[in-house]
């Protein structure tokens, strides 16, 4: 399998700065994440204070994002890293489309951490709550499932797992149109917990309840501990030094999961030095 | 006297950023540098790793910059802080060109600090070594000067020395034509040390020495705990964490100025978050 020098996860600012100053480091990348880059940065309104892109939108910024994307050869890999293994001198990394990718180092640019989960969604994760349908989605065939996203993107996740299942609730958590398969019963209703003894059998809204043998919550962003097992947080957030160090060896973060404040102009620059970090990582394992 | 909320130190990247998410926070910012923001951006080739701008030159972002601050309405007072002296619950900046003004808080953004100092030249500071013209000129009145610079900047200060000693040498450390007063000798060698029981008495070169009354350096950047008595510095760089605080309160610091990597985008990423670190410490305390 080809070993990739530098993963990195995500493409909003920060990933997108990391990739950059990597690139013209001569280092082989794999990117991770969306052509479009980042739906919060697409939606955002006008940024006054990005230094250099003065008055932009985010649709603006994303337009001038892909355009230098293109001009340095970088290529962005359409899926999302459900998990992130440490395997001593390298990493590999699972992805929602099932793929599985070997990188020496990793820059976790992920974007913002859940700080909110579901009543019973830690207890009950690996006995019927699931962050990835395209993995889990064979252990519901003819079953009843809901889906839970907080993101349009998850819409192809939904109508894949209503080609499975028995039947498939959606409950959207993001403004805007819904389109899902004409089978997919969608729900407006804000989820509050989840029930079951031992397994999950029943998700709690705010008006009433409803039975399922499997509920996926499919968020733009994943805890990042859960994302990469052994990772050091603070406050949810990934730990890291002024290098953009994490606790793991090999492994560096970047932008709004390293915390607050959440601003593009600071998750560039933080991607940038992370990159730069990386590399003299890459060059120090090199000379071993 | 007016008190500014922020007194920002450097129009580099960093600064500009700071200024930017102060102004867009209504604070009341004085903006210490230059007109034409930052020689060392101004004389960049081609930067390829900053977010948003692909492929500018240091030109074209000295560019695009300015019209930023133009659009939001941020002035630069060209001028140079030569120290800052933390009073209680403000600060007081004295200034190159013998102005003074008072600030709630400050960030340094002044850029890449000095690593390496003359021999001699801290041992005879105060006695015959200055870092300011414009201040110490009167004391050299007939007298013998020599001014070592390290950006064309400073030449005019060479002129306005030449007019008041007796005899000035200039020995420029950068590259690029000379434009001084006809009576100035210019001299093409590298100093090395300074001389003198107990005050100055000669400036040695690597070829020879020369006699004079007085040492001008003049450099881009001071060393920062030389601006800023008190600060606390590691490896000759202001120690921040990553908000962007130095040990003393209200007074924060980004870009170069904290230490490597010397780039664009690091710089303003800091730039920001130093910002939002002022505003909120403005904040804490307005409500005391």
């Amino acid at each position: 399998m080809e070993r990739y020098d530098i993963g990195i996860i995500g493409t909003g600012p920060a990933g997108l700065s990391a990739a950059l100053t990597a690139k013209i480091r001569n280092k082989n990348i794999l990117l991770l994440g969306r052509k479009n880059l980042s739906e919060k940065v697409e939606k955002a309104h006008t940024v006054q204070n990005y230094l250099g892109l003065p008055n932009y939108s985010g649709a603006e910024m994303v337009k001038v994002f892909q355009q230098q994307l293109n001009i340095m050869n970088i290529v962005i890999t359409e899926d999302k890293a459900t998990a992130i293994y440490n395997m001593g001198d390298y990493f590999e990394i699972q992805t929602a489309a099932n793929a599985m990718y070997e990188t020496t180092s990793i820059i976790l640019a992920a974007g913002m951490t859940v700080t909110h989960f579901f009543a019973g969604e830690k207890q009950f994760l690996g006995r019927g709550v699931s962050y990835c349908a395209t993995c889990d989605a064979p252990l519901y065939k003819g079953k009843v499932v809901a889906i839970i996203a907080d993101n349009a993107a998850e819409e192809s996740e939904v109508d894949f797992m209503a080609e499975i299942a028995a039947k498939v609730y959606y409950f959207p958590l993001y403004q805007g149109n819904i389109h899902v398969s004409s089978s997919v019963i969608v729900v407006h209703e804000k989820p509050v917990g989840i029930i079951g003894t031992p397994k999950v059998s029943q998700l709690q809204t705010e008006n009433t309840t409803y039975d399922v043998d499997g509920i996926f919550i499919l968020r733009e962003s994943v805890a990042p501990d859960q994302l990469v097992p052994g990772l050091t947080t603070e406050g949810g957030y990934v730990a890291v030094n002024r290098q953009m160090e994490t606790v793991m060896k090999g492994c560096f973060a970047c932008g709004d999961i390293t915390g607050r404040p959440y601003q593009y102009s600071k998750a560039a620059g933080e991607g940038n030095v992370a990159a730069l970090s990386a590399v003299s990582y890459l060059d120090r394992n090199r000379h071993k």
